[in-house]
């Protein structure tokens, strides 16, 4: 930043008003602070807290412990630790209270915040200079950083000390200004952009913050240069840069490639550098970019959840969800910008008031008590930046319970991706019921590999077998290739929601070279019996012959199976030797007679689940715990059924998942704990798929159109024993018998 | 009942005032109702539910729950299903609508539900006589029932039925009366007296529930023969009935010899038959009977939770808590009895009135928010009648969490008592952290085992090897015998709680021949690092050799040891073959060098704990996964890491438990995953034991004084390392160092 803009007011009463208008211009991004939040939002802060409500508790409490915080020696520690170690936890620690100092010092113009945010900051200056990369660095993989470990936490750490600094500027002198700019916030910025090119032209979420950060400090600094690049790349060409990544890492319905974990983790610094776009320079129209695609992006992480935590697909850690931080900054900006009242739902579950003209919007509404209920809806996200390749299926009924349906025929998601194709999970009553590992991690915890990623989650996690989806031959889809597996994503058939539920298709055949895998999801909602239940029909073609396996990783205590079951009581063994199978004991086996193969479980929700598969004898049942050659313990022991056909060239699987009863020990009672399906059969007619399911007391009809040509408006009428039907659309359910009393 | 009861009005108009006189005396319990419930809280009842309030809203919600119910058509089937079947659970749910009707006849006088109880009592009526045992009958063990297939659930049958026939009865023609009495009432109580004899007359809980319900309709059908076998037993000879259950089955302090699950389950005919004596008879004085044991009871009950569920020692079920419908029944007597408002904490934590006299009592004080916090204390219950056969010790502290550490010299308890002599458990944060297996069994789930106690209660969960206590040469205490066990309880040495902790002391040289076992715990608060730690100090001394095998059940996952650990990795065996060891999988071992052998986990309430063992190279380390030998998968797969030494005459076993750090993957951070602890020594100084803790910032001393003649007025001088201390009492902690900033 240039002299004349730091003593405006000077020059102001010196030069008349052509230069002043020049100089204006020249100036673009001159008010501060203007990132988030503008000099027009301090005020209506500084007025909200002289009123009780939610905005001011919210203040107090920051304030409170900023001001424990700044009674407190500055610590700026030489970098040392990797994750999760003192001076990575300190260094993340001192940004996170600079940008709460600074609010309060904007609030309250109270000075002894600013000069701490000024000395802490005088204190980076004096060491960044002296740095070299961290001695903690990461041989391959990733960038290193000077503070931190890897580049990432660097980027972070200028996204917040950034705006930090732009809430401070108006306390500070020209010196103190130049020397934390000259020897701080320009090398960082420095650091980050033209310091790292692979990184900051990157299209991936360690280039968002990189960009954000830089982009910012642009604003700061009054380095429209630096915006440029954040925007276009280093080279401003356009083939990468925040607006690149806004293109091509979202879906045009806001659905982020690398699935929600990591979307959740890309908001903060799209968010926060989208409103600082928007904030000085409005013209770019940054949240119209792209049809809205930030808007939706926002809206699409929080329909990504259940009982507030993510679909944990993909490198997940399962205890994320919509109250974490980033979420909260992206609602808040998301209710400030559109008024939608069932943003405040989630606001209010989150329970947290950002410091922001924005959050003084939440805020108020919610003293208001405008929250609405937030829509989770059934929907189907087409995946890839242009939606096409693949798609990721949300199924939810709330008919008893609660219950949503995940299912997956979305494209790799790059390098956190998991070799999962078609797979699905279940939840109910606020649980997993059929899940998904997540990732092998625990995140920052040194003991564990340092905290990162556990080889395990290569070796397990990130396998086919540690899915609920098909593994042929005992391979990983593409042979757990990441570059061939980005190439190719399975295609989305058809998805439907209507009054019946809720019916996807979906297929591929790259996963494996010569087979042909396509899979059938419906959550079905029989309203007669107060039931949801979930169909699945997953067909595997090929022209030679394979083993084919199906798990179903369910959680809950094993309670009974209608079929004998041959177990290893005395000696167990892993089931393979490659690609997740090396990970996995085989407990037990069994070949199920031809019919209804019924396995039933409890979960911890008391509920019970059966999964009553359609078997012609020849399938195998293994049944499995995680835990073989984990000589760490680094793996959870989860449990699994694995359906097995081996010497087949085409199978189709068949099964039903039913919730059923309750186990209520506190009150001593237990109901329903029996499978209620007495009968499962299915056939076809051309397109239409028609599964008869018997209940004992009711028998329903379930048809599905799969037809090519067919949509929601598509009517068709079919014979099905003697009697006519007609189907609208996708799916529907008839009830062809009912002896209730 | 006879004629001149039922038309009092009549008689009196044409008696004389002596013949009144005597009448009363005759008919000495005349009103009805007036067992729990009295006339006298009927009128205050009636006019409670005029006023809004807690009692009302449940007066509102029972009445709702019966209107709907005696909107059906009434079903008194045929006795056919065991526990958890169609028939058992219809005939419970039966004795439940005809006490809640009851009810609220009484307080609506609105005859319809007066009328549904007397139609469904006739229906029981017809079908009582034409009954013959329960066709689910349990070949062995215990007596049957008619309705169910154990006389226990009859009996509870009945002490519900009694009481709702106490409500209806104003209402009731003759006629109607006298068939229900003669037909079921008397039947039923006839089955479960003289029918029974050996169950009745038993010192044990199904006696209680039998005496209470034959008692009781000794009050309602004015029969006092009933109510002193009721009292005395069979031949009113008091070595069994209600009173000897009072006197034998508590302790003096009212702990139950079989522990809290099942002290619970009692509680419920002892408080209900101990209102209705002292409603009846008052000159009984019960709640005074052994210096008010019944009211220190249910006090007890209540002291044997935490975070509000019971510790699960000997077969429990780990789901039952204070919440249970027992332990509302019971707290609000206490209530009602004693105005002792710290038992409105728990009754608000229930969050369920009764719909009495003492429940209206409760529901008004909640409504002035009258509850304090009820006072959970550090306190060593004597175990057997005499409170001199061992004792069952609670510690607890809540400097940081809320740490609560139990430790078991408790007698075998009977049946139901687990081999498990000295065994203890931890809780924090409102987890379990070291555990106990409870019962194994899956309550009224048919599909496992018929509902019942699994085999598995027997094989594993009862067995020595499943507790957190020394097994010697892989036999349970015992040798599983209970008859043995029932002989001989450890003998508690002392037990202390003050400023410092708590500490406690006990031993048992009964459990194995030849073999003295003795145990010190401590649960030991360190103010300077807002810190608890549990010292554990475990001897056991032999004229021969033999080898001792000491578990540490943890809950959570494992996070790292400070030794290297040889894994299973590709196969498994069982760790033996008897008392237990049959079903534990062996998956790594380690011989940790001497020094501090450490072992880390995570629970899943965030924090990490690390058990710190005192070693001399001698200790193998075995790390084990409960499965094997479990064909049907009816064990919860828990962890353990057992420390053996073999060939050994005598060993001490020396650990100690921290709790310490976070892990918060939701807000992305950890803290403080490595235990502080770098040394731990320990020696002695006569009957002093001195343990000094090296925390890095902080050292301590830790003394115990063990000394048979010390109490906690008992002050010693002593010295250690140059410096003297005094000690005042059985414990005491020191900071001999302290380098905090």
């Amino acid at each position: 930043m240039t002299l004349f803009k730091r003593s405006k007011l000077l020059w102001f009463s010196l030069l008349g008003f052509a230069l002043l208008a020049t100089l204006l211009q020249a100036n673009a991004y001159a008010a501060h602070p203007n990132l988030v939040i503008t000099t027009s939002d301090v005020d209506k802060m500084r007025e909200a807290v002289t009123q009780p409500g939610r905005f001011t508790d919210e203040y107090k409490k920051v304030r409170a412990r900023v001001d424990e915080q700044i009674s407190q020696p500055i610590v700026v520690p030489v970098p040392k630790d990797g994750g999760g170690g003192y001076t990575h936890e300190r260094h993340k620690k001192n940004y996170q209270i600079m940008y709460d100092a600074g609010l309060i010092y904007q609030i309250s113009q109270e000075r002894k915040y600013a000069d701490f945010v000024r000395d802490m900051l005088l204190e980076y200056a004096n060491l960044y200079p002296t740095l070299d990369v961290h001695p903690k660095r990461k041989v391959k993989a990733q960038n290193p950083g000077k503070l931190f470990w890897q580049s990432l936490n660097e980027a972070m750490w200028l996204v917040y000390t950034i705006q930090a600094y732009d809430l401070i500027y108006p306390a500070l002198s020209t010196s103190s200004a130049e020397k934390i700019e000259q020897d701080l916030l320009t090398p960082v910025a420095e650091f980050l952009s033209v310091g790292q090119p692979s990184t900051f032209n990157k299209v991936h979420n360690h280039g968002t913050w990189a960009t954000a950060g830089v982009g910012m400090t642009g604003y700061v600094l009054d380095k429209p240069e630096w915006v440029e690049i954040a925007l276009y790349d280093l080279e401003k060409s356009g083939k990468g840069g925040f607006l690149k990544q806004l293109e091509m890492l979202f879906s045009p319905q806001g659905y982020y490639n690398e699935g929600p974990y990591y979307q959740r983790f890309a908001m903060l610094p799209f968010v926060t550098f989208g409103k600082a776009i928007e904030n000085n320079e409005p013209d770019r129209d940054i949240f119209g970019y792209r049809d809205g695609v930030l808007q939706k992006a926002i809206d699409t992480t929080i329909q990504l959840s259940y009982n507030g935590l993510f679909f944990p697909i993909n490198d997940a850690i399962k205890s994320k969800g919509t109250d974490t931080i980033e979420l909260v900054h992206a609602v808040t900006i998301a209710y400030g910008r559109t008024g939608d009242t069932g943003y405040l739902d989630i606001a209010r579950e989150q329970d947290q008031i950002i410091l922001s003209g924005d959050g003084l919007k939440v805020a108020n509404a919610l003293d208001k008590g405008l929250a609405t209920a937030y829509d989770f809806r059934s929907v189907a996200f087409g995946d890839g930046h242009d939606g096409k390749q693949g798609a990721l299926v949300i199924m939810r009924s709330d008919i008893n319970g609660e219950q949503a349906l995940l299912f997956k025929p979305a494209a790799q998601g790059l390098g956190h991706g998991h070799f999962d194709k078609l797979t699905w999970q279940f939840y109910d009553l606020g649980n997993e019921i059929v899940s998904d590992y997540g990732a092998a991690r625990f995140l920052n915890v040194e003991a564990k590999y340092g905290g990162r990623y556990l080889p395990e989650n290569e070796s397990y996690a990130k396998q086919t077998i540690a899915h609920n989806t098909v593994v042929v031959d005992e391979a990983s889809h593409f042979n757990g290739n990441v570059e061939r597996a980005n190439q190719h994503a399975p295609t989305l058939a058809f998805f439907e929601t209507n009054q019946y539920g809720s019916v996807a298709s979906a297929h591929i055949d790259t996963a494996y070279d010569g087979v042909d895998m396509s899979r059938l999801l419906a959550l079905v909602t029989l309203p007669e019996l107060q039931q949801t239940i979930a169909i699945d029909i997953f067909d595997v073609v090929s022209d030679a012959e394979h083993q084919y396996d199906l798990p179903l990783y369910y959680q809950g205590q094993f309670i009974d199976s209608n079929f004998p079951l041959d177990a290893h009581t005395n000696t167990l063994s892993a089931l393979g030797d490659n690609n997740g199978y090396q990970h996995l004991w085989l407990q037990a086996q069994s070949q199920p007679s031809e019919g209804l193969a019924k396995v039933t479980w409890l979960n911890d929700n008391g509920r019970f689940y059966t999964q009553t598969s359609v078997v012609n004898g020849d399938e195998q049942f293994l049944f499995t715990q995680l835990g073989a050659n984990d000589p760490n313990f680094n793996l959870r022991n989860e449990k699994a059924v694995i359906r097995r056909v081996a010497g087949q060239k085409r199978h189709q699987f068949v099964s039903v998942l039913e919730p059923h009863g309750e186990y209520n020990p506190s009150k001593e009672y237990t109901l329903g704990a029996i499978s209620r399906i007495s009968d499962v059969s299915l056939s076809e007619q051309e397109a239409l798929i028609l599964v008869t399911l018997d209940f004992g007391e009711v028998k329903y009809l379930v048809a599905v159109n799969t037809a090519t040509s067919a949509d929601s408006d598509t009517e068709q009428s079919f014979n099905y024993q003697n009697l006519s039907y007609s189907l609208k659309g996708r799916l529907a359910t008839y009830v062809i018998e009912n002896n209730q009393e």
